[in-house]
Protein backbone atom coordinates (compact mmCIF):
# COMPACT_ATOMS: atom_id res chain seq x y z
CA UNK A 1 0.00 0.00 0.00
CA UNK A 2 3.26 2.36 0.67
CA UNK A 3 4.43 2.72 -2.83
CA UNK A 4 0.55 3.07 -4.22
CA UNK A 5 1.38 7.35 -3.94
CA UNK A 6 4.34 6.86 -6.53
CA UNK A 7 2.21 5.20 -9.11
CA UNK A 8 -0.50 7.10 -9.78
CA UNK A 9 -0.91 10.75 -9.45
CA UNK A 10 -3.81 12.42 -7.88
CA UNK A 11 -6.82 13.18 -9.81
CA UNK A 12 -5.20 11.16 -13.00
CA UNK A 13 -7.82 9.77 -14.31
CA UNK A 14 -6.83 6.26 -15.78
CA UNK A 15 -8.39 5.18 -18.95
CA UNK A 16 -8.16 2.14 -21.46
CA UNK A 17 -5.34 2.91 -23.50
CA UNK A 18 -4.46 1.18 -26.72
CA UNK A 19 -1.77 -1.50 -26.12
CA UNK A 20 1.11 -1.85 -27.77
CA UNK A 21 0.55 -5.44 -29.12
CA UNK A 22 -2.35 -4.22 -30.92
CA UNK A 23 0.38 -4.44 -34.12
CA UNK A 24 0.24 -8.46 -33.47
CA UNK A 25 -3.05 -8.92 -33.99
CA UNK A 26 -3.34 -7.13 -36.91
CA UNK A 27 -0.58 -8.54 -38.36
CA UNK A 28 -1.88 -11.97 -37.11
CA UNK A 29 -5.51 -10.96 -39.18
CA UNK A 30 -3.14 -9.88 -42.16
CA UNK A 31 -1.59 -13.09 -42.35
CA UNK A 32 -4.70 -14.72 -42.45
CA UNK A 33 -5.71 -12.82 -45.86
CA UNK A 34 -2.19 -13.15 -47.38
CA UNK A 35 -2.83 -16.81 -47.74
CA UNK A 36 -5.20 -17.35 -50.33
CA UNK A 37 -5.69 -21.30 -50.19
CA UNK A 38 -7.43 -21.77 -47.30
CA UNK A 39 -10.33 -24.35 -45.59
CA UNK A 40 -13.45 -22.49 -45.01
CA UNK A 41 -12.94 -24.07 -41.38
CA UNK A 42 -9.38 -22.97 -40.86
CA UNK A 43 -10.24 -19.60 -41.95
CA UNK A 44 -13.50 -19.70 -39.21
CA UNK A 45 -11.14 -21.05 -36.79
CA UNK A 46 -8.77 -18.05 -37.40
CA UNK A 47 -11.20 -15.44 -37.32
CA UNK A 48 -12.79 -17.02 -34.09
CA UNK A 49 -9.26 -16.96 -32.25
CA UNK A 50 -8.31 -13.59 -33.52
CA UNK A 51 -11.70 -12.27 -32.27
CA UNK A 52 -11.48 -14.46 -29.07
CA UNK A 53 -7.88 -12.87 -28.92
CA UNK A 54 -8.96 -9.35 -29.49
CA UNK A 55 -11.58 -9.83 -27.15
CA UNK A 56 -9.58 -11.12 -24.15
CA UNK A 57 -7.27 -8.50 -24.75
CA UNK A 58 -9.91 -5.74 -24.48
CA UNK A 59 -11.53 -7.60 -21.25
CA UNK A 60 -7.84 -7.51 -19.79
CA UNK A 61 -7.68 -3.86 -20.15
CA UNK A 62 -10.49 -3.48 -19.48
CA UNK A 63 -9.67 -4.99 -15.67
CA UNK A 64 -6.63 -3.03 -15.96
CA UNK A 65 -8.17 0.44 -15.98
CA UNK A 66 -10.76 -0.65 -12.84
CA UNK A 67 -8.00 -1.93 -10.76
CA UNK A 68 -5.55 1.39 -11.68
CA UNK A 69 -8.81 3.65 -10.73
CA UNK A 70 -10.08 1.26 -7.85
CA UNK A 71 -5.83 1.89 -6.40
CA UNK A 72 -6.24 5.94 -7.19
CA UNK A 73 -9.34 6.33 -5.53
CA UNK A 74 -8.28 3.96 -2.41
CA UNK A 75 -5.24 6.31 -2.20
CA UNK A 76 -7.70 9.57 -2.00
CA UNK A 77 -9.67 7.45 0.88
CA UNK A 78 -7.13 6.77 2.80
CA UNK A 79 -5.59 10.18 2.80
CA UNK A 80 -9.15 11.83 3.61
CA UNK A 81 -8.96 9.33 6.18
CA UNK A 82 -5.65 10.13 7.58
CA UNK A 83 -6.40 13.62 7.64
CA UNK A 84 -9.49 13.94 9.18
CA UNK A 85 -8.66 10.38 11.34
CA UNK A 86 -9.37 12.38 14.58
CA UNK A 87 -12.39 14.08 13.65
CA UNK A 88 -14.69 12.22 15.94
CA UNK A 89 -12.93 12.35 18.92
CA UNK A 90 -11.91 15.51 18.48
CA UNK A 91 -15.71 17.08 17.98
CA UNK A 92 -16.84 14.52 21.13
CA UNK A 93 -13.96 16.95 22.70
CA UNK A 94 -15.39 20.05 22.57
CA UNK A 95 -17.42 20.21 25.36
CA UNK A 96 -14.37 19.70 27.42
CA UNK A 97 -12.93 22.89 25.62
CA UNK A 98 -16.80 24.84 26.36
CA UNK A 99 -16.74 23.41 30.35
CA UNK A 100 -12.69 24.72 30.47
CA UNK A 101 -13.68 28.40 29.25
CA UNK A 102 -16.34 28.34 31.38
CA UNK A 103 -14.23 27.00 34.32
CA UNK A 104 -11.46 29.67 33.40
CA UNK A 105 -13.28 32.96 33.74
CA UNK A 106 -14.71 32.10 37.56
CA UNK A 107 -12.78 34.80 39.83
CA UNK A 108 -10.51 33.24 42.56
CA UNK A 109 -10.06 35.26 45.32
CA UNK A 110 -8.24 33.28 47.74
CA UNK A 111 -4.68 32.38 47.41
CA UNK A 112 -5.63 28.29 47.24
CA UNK A 113 -8.28 29.03 44.55
CA UNK A 114 -5.96 30.97 42.93
CA UNK A 115 -3.42 27.83 43.02
CA UNK A 116 -5.98 25.86 41.64
CA UNK A 117 -7.04 28.13 38.63
CA UNK A 118 -3.70 28.30 38.07
CA UNK A 119 -3.77 24.42 37.89
CA UNK A 120 -6.94 24.59 35.93
CA UNK A 121 -5.21 26.75 33.12
CA UNK A 122 -2.47 24.38 32.67
CA UNK A 123 -4.36 21.43 32.10
CA UNK A 124 -6.32 23.72 29.67
CA UNK A 125 -3.17 24.86 27.61
CA UNK A 126 -1.97 21.19 27.67
CA UNK A 127 -5.02 20.03 26.40
CA UNK A 128 -5.27 22.40 23.64
CA UNK A 129 -2.09 21.90 22.33
CA UNK A 130 -2.31 17.96 22.01
CA UNK A 131 -5.64 18.67 19.48
CA UNK A 132 -3.99 21.89 17.97
CA UNK A 133 -1.41 19.43 16.54
CA UNK A 134 -3.78 16.96 15.85
CA UNK A 135 -5.56 20.15 13.67
CA UNK A 136 -7.48 21.73 15.51
CA UNK A 137 -8.73 25.63 15.03
CA UNK A 138 -10.22 27.91 16.53
CA UNK A 139 -12.18 30.11 14.43
CA UNK A 140 -12.08 33.72 14.08
CA UNK A 141 -15.03 35.65 14.79
CA UNK A 142 -14.39 39.11 16.59
CA UNK A 143 -14.46 41.77 14.60
CA UNK A 144 -14.47 39.49 11.32
CA UNK A 145 -17.01 40.17 8.46
CA UNK A 146 -19.82 37.67 9.07
CA UNK A 147 -19.26 34.14 7.04
CA UNK A 148 -22.13 31.85 7.37
CA UNK A 149 -19.18 29.09 6.75
CA UNK A 150 -17.91 29.45 9.86
CA UNK A 151 -20.13 31.91 11.78
CA UNK A 152 -23.48 31.03 13.50
CA UNK A 153 -25.82 34.57 13.79
CA UNK A 154 -27.54 34.23 16.96
CA UNK A 155 -28.52 37.70 17.62
CA UNK A 156 -28.08 41.11 16.36
CA UNK A 157 -26.73 44.33 17.59
CA UNK A 158 -26.16 47.74 16.43
CA UNK A 159 -22.81 49.60 16.75
CA UNK A 160 -22.75 52.82 15.01
CA UNK A 161 -18.82 52.91 15.38
CA UNK A 162 -18.47 49.76 13.25
CA UNK A 163 -19.28 48.18 9.63
CA UNK A 164 -22.63 46.36 9.01
CA UNK A 165 -22.38 42.71 8.98
CA UNK A 166 -19.50 42.75 11.57
CA UNK A 167 -19.37 40.21 14.42
CA UNK A 168 -19.81 42.33 17.41
CA UNK A 169 -19.69 39.55 20.12
CA UNK A 170 -19.11 36.27 20.64
CA UNK A 171 -21.00 33.84 22.26
CA UNK A 172 -19.60 30.72 21.94
CA UNK A 173 -16.41 29.28 20.56
CA UNK A 174 -16.58 27.72 16.85
CA UNK A 175 -13.51 24.94 15.85
CA UNK A 176 -12.27 23.32 12.61
CA UNK A 177 -10.44 20.48 11.92
CA UNK A 178 -7.90 21.34 9.51
CA UNK A 179 -10.00 22.91 6.53
CA UNK A 180 -13.30 20.87 7.85
CA UNK A 181 -15.78 22.83 10.01
CA UNK A 182 -16.62 20.71 13.16
CA UNK A 183 -19.00 23.61 15.12
CA UNK A 184 -19.65 27.38 13.82
CA UNK A 185 -19.20 30.08 16.22
CA UNK A 186 -22.22 31.91 17.62
CA UNK A 187 -22.03 35.44 17.12
CA UNK A 188 -23.77 38.51 17.22
CA UNK A 189 -23.88 40.78 14.36
CA UNK A 190 -23.80 44.37 13.79
CA UNK A 191 -26.92 45.45 11.97
CA UNK B 1 -15.41 1.63 -1.26
CA UNK B 2 -17.97 0.72 0.48
CA UNK B 3 -19.20 -2.42 -0.64
CA UNK B 4 -15.37 -3.78 -0.62
CA UNK B 5 -16.74 -5.20 2.51
CA UNK B 6 -19.44 -7.70 1.38
CA UNK B 7 -17.30 -8.65 -2.08
CA UNK B 8 -14.84 -10.00 -0.07
CA UNK B 9 -14.79 -12.20 3.29
CA UNK B 10 -11.81 -11.24 5.68
CA UNK B 11 -8.75 -13.45 5.42
CA UNK B 12 -10.11 -14.83 2.31
CA UNK B 13 -7.10 -15.40 -0.36
CA UNK B 14 -7.95 -14.56 -4.18
CA UNK B 15 -6.17 -17.37 -5.87
CA UNK B 16 -5.94 -17.46 -9.50
CA UNK B 17 -8.91 -19.83 -10.67
CA UNK B 18 -9.73 -21.67 -13.81
CA UNK B 19 -12.05 -20.40 -16.20
CA UNK B 20 -15.45 -21.22 -16.79
CA UNK B 21 -14.40 -20.51 -20.64
CA UNK B 22 -11.45 -22.76 -20.40
CA UNK B 23 -13.29 -25.38 -22.28
CA UNK B 24 -13.81 -23.02 -25.31
CA UNK B 25 -9.94 -22.58 -25.84
CA UNK B 26 -9.74 -26.46 -25.56
CA UNK B 27 -12.24 -26.69 -27.63
CA UNK B 28 -10.56 -24.72 -30.64
CA UNK B 29 -7.38 -26.64 -30.10
CA UNK B 30 -9.30 -29.81 -30.68
CA UNK B 31 -11.01 -28.80 -33.57
CA UNK B 32 -7.84 -27.61 -35.26
CA UNK B 33 -6.57 -30.98 -34.95
CA UNK B 34 -9.98 -32.59 -36.53
CA UNK B 35 -8.75 -31.03 -39.58
CA UNK B 36 -6.06 -33.19 -41.32
CA UNK B 37 -5.80 -31.10 -44.33
CA UNK B 38 -4.33 -28.07 -43.27
CA UNK B 39 -1.55 -25.89 -44.68
CA UNK B 40 1.65 -25.63 -42.68
CA UNK B 41 0.67 -21.82 -42.12
CA UNK B 42 -2.68 -21.95 -41.27
CA UNK B 43 -1.61 -25.11 -38.55
CA UNK B 44 1.08 -22.37 -37.68
CA UNK B 45 -0.84 -19.63 -37.24
CA UNK B 46 -3.45 -21.24 -35.12
CA UNK B 47 -1.47 -22.42 -32.64
CA UNK B 48 0.33 -19.26 -32.65
CA UNK B 49 -3.39 -17.47 -31.75
CA UNK B 50 -4.34 -20.09 -29.85
CA UNK B 51 -0.73 -19.77 -27.49
CA UNK B 52 -1.35 -16.32 -27.47
CA UNK B 53 -5.45 -16.44 -26.44
CA UNK B 54 -4.43 -18.31 -23.46
CA UNK B 55 -1.12 -16.43 -22.49
CA UNK B 56 -3.83 -13.26 -22.74
CA UNK B 57 -6.07 -14.88 -20.68
CA UNK B 58 -3.70 -15.83 -18.09
CA UNK B 59 -2.20 -12.67 -17.80
CA UNK B 60 -5.83 -11.34 -17.07
CA UNK B 61 -6.36 -14.12 -14.99
CA UNK B 62 -3.03 -13.08 -12.94
CA UNK B 63 -4.17 -9.35 -13.01
CA UNK B 64 -7.64 -10.42 -11.66
CA UNK B 65 -6.20 -12.36 -8.82
CA UNK B 66 -4.03 -9.60 -7.81
CA UNK B 67 -6.92 -7.06 -8.02
CA UNK B 68 -8.81 -9.01 -5.56
CA UNK B 69 -5.90 -9.15 -3.33
CA UNK B 70 -5.24 -5.64 -3.37
CA UNK B 71 -9.40 -4.71 -2.60
CA UNK B 72 -9.05 -7.68 0.12
CA UNK B 73 -5.48 -5.60 1.57
CA UNK B 74 -7.13 -2.47 0.94
CA UNK B 75 -10.10 -3.77 3.08
CA UNK B 76 -8.45 -4.72 5.51
CA UNK B 77 -5.99 -1.77 6.03
CA UNK B 78 -9.01 0.95 5.99
CA UNK B 79 -10.43 -1.30 9.14
CA UNK B 80 -7.53 -0.73 11.36
CA UNK B 81 -7.26 2.63 10.33
CA UNK B 82 -10.72 3.19 11.32
CA UNK B 83 -9.90 1.53 14.04
CA UNK B 84 -7.08 2.85 15.24
CA UNK B 85 -7.65 6.52 14.11
CA UNK B 86 -7.70 8.11 17.46
CA UNK B 87 -4.26 6.49 18.44
CA UNK B 88 -2.45 9.60 17.60
CA UNK B 89 -4.62 12.38 19.32
CA UNK B 90 -5.15 10.07 22.24
CA UNK B 91 -1.64 9.17 22.82
CA UNK B 92 -1.06 12.94 22.49
CA UNK B 93 -3.85 13.71 25.80
CA UNK B 94 -2.74 11.07 28.19
CA UNK B 95 -0.17 13.58 29.72
CA UNK B 96 -3.90 16.03 29.99
CA UNK B 97 -4.91 12.57 31.76
CA UNK B 98 -2.17 12.62 34.44
CA UNK B 99 -2.53 16.10 35.17
CA UNK B 100 -6.23 15.76 35.76
CA UNK B 101 -5.27 13.11 37.91
CA UNK B 102 -2.83 14.85 40.05
CA UNK B 103 -4.93 17.85 40.37
CA UNK B 104 -7.81 16.10 41.80
CA UNK B 105 -5.32 14.30 44.50
CA UNK B 106 -4.90 18.01 45.73
CA UNK B 107 -7.33 18.85 48.73
CA UNK B 108 -9.52 21.64 49.00
CA UNK B 109 -9.98 23.91 52.34
CA UNK B 110 -11.98 26.51 51.69
CA UNK B 111 -15.55 26.55 50.23
CA UNK B 112 -14.70 28.21 47.05
CA UNK B 113 -11.52 25.57 46.31
CA UNK B 114 -14.09 22.43 46.93
CA UNK B 115 -16.52 24.21 44.39
CA UNK B 116 -13.69 24.21 41.68
CA UNK B 117 -12.44 20.93 42.49
CA UNK B 118 -15.94 19.73 42.05
CA UNK B 119 -16.28 21.49 38.79
CA UNK B 120 -12.47 19.81 37.76
CA UNK B 121 -13.99 16.64 38.59
CA UNK B 122 -16.71 17.23 36.26
CA UNK B 123 -14.47 18.36 33.31
CA UNK B 124 -12.54 15.58 33.98
CA UNK B 125 -15.30 13.06 33.67
CA UNK B 126 -16.75 14.80 30.48
CA UNK B 127 -12.91 13.94 28.94
CA UNK B 128 -12.79 10.72 29.94
CA UNK B 129 -16.08 9.92 28.60
CA UNK B 130 -15.19 11.13 25.31
CA UNK B 131 -12.04 9.29 25.06
CA UNK B 132 -13.62 6.12 26.18
CA UNK B 133 -16.21 6.06 23.71
CA UNK B 134 -13.24 6.32 21.25
CA UNK B 135 -12.02 3.22 22.86
CA UNK B 136 -9.64 4.51 25.69
CA UNK B 137 -9.09 1.65 28.32
CA UNK B 138 -7.30 2.13 31.21
CA UNK B 139 -5.04 -0.65 32.23
CA UNK B 140 -6.15 -2.54 35.35
CA UNK B 141 -2.96 -3.07 37.64
CA UNK B 142 -3.55 -3.22 41.22
CA UNK B 143 -3.70 -6.22 43.08
CA UNK B 144 -3.56 -8.00 39.21
CA UNK B 145 -0.77 -10.39 38.38
CA UNK B 146 2.26 -8.92 36.81
CA UNK B 147 2.43 -8.83 33.13
CA UNK B 148 5.06 -6.91 31.20
CA UNK B 149 2.35 -6.73 28.13
CA UNK B 150 0.46 -4.20 30.67
CA UNK B 151 2.82 -3.65 33.37
CA UNK B 152 6.26 -1.60 33.52
CA UNK B 153 7.01 -2.94 36.72
CA UNK B 154 9.83 0.21 38.07
CA UNK B 155 9.98 -1.12 42.17
CA UNK B 156 10.07 -4.24 44.11
CA UNK B 157 8.51 -4.22 47.20
CA UNK B 158 7.78 -7.56 49.82
CA UNK B 159 4.41 -8.32 50.86
CA UNK B 160 4.32 -11.54 52.80
CA UNK B 161 0.20 -11.75 52.89
CA UNK B 162 0.03 -11.31 49.38
CA UNK B 163 1.21 -13.69 46.28
CA UNK B 164 5.27 -12.89 45.00
CA UNK B 165 4.75 -11.14 41.42
CA UNK B 166 1.03 -9.07 42.54
CA UNK B 167 1.20 -5.49 41.79
CA UNK B 168 1.14 -3.79 44.86
CA UNK B 169 1.12 -0.29 43.98
CA UNK B 170 0.73 1.54 40.73
CA UNK B 171 2.69 5.22 40.49
CA UNK B 172 0.92 5.86 36.89
CA UNK B 173 -2.00 4.90 35.59
CA UNK B 174 -1.18 2.78 31.99
CA UNK B 175 -3.97 2.87 29.28
CA UNK B 176 -4.90 1.05 26.06
CA UNK B 177 -6.92 2.09 22.52
CA UNK B 178 -9.04 -0.60 22.20
CA UNK B 179 -6.74 -3.79 22.00
CA UNK B 180 -3.20 -1.69 21.59
CA UNK B 181 -1.44 -0.30 24.54
CA UNK B 182 -0.69 3.22 24.35
CA UNK B 183 1.56 3.44 27.81
CA UNK B 184 1.76 0.45 29.83
CA UNK B 185 1.20 1.33 33.59
CA UNK B 186 4.04 1.91 36.20
CA UNK B 187 3.66 -0.73 38.76
CA UNK B 188 5.44 -1.90 42.07
CA UNK B 189 5.29 -5.72 41.95
CA UNK B 190 6.07 -8.30 45.36
CA UNK B 191 9.13 -10.01 45.09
Amino acid sequence: MTNVNDEFKENEEVVMETPDNTDDIIESGEDTEEIEIVENGEETIVQELTEKLQEEENKRLRLLADYENFKRRATLDKEALQKYRAQNVVTNLIPVLDNFARALTVEATTEEAQTMMTGLDMIYRTFLQALEDEGLVEIQALDQEFDPNFHQAIMTGSDEDKPAGIVLEQMQAGYMLKDRVLRPAMVKVNE
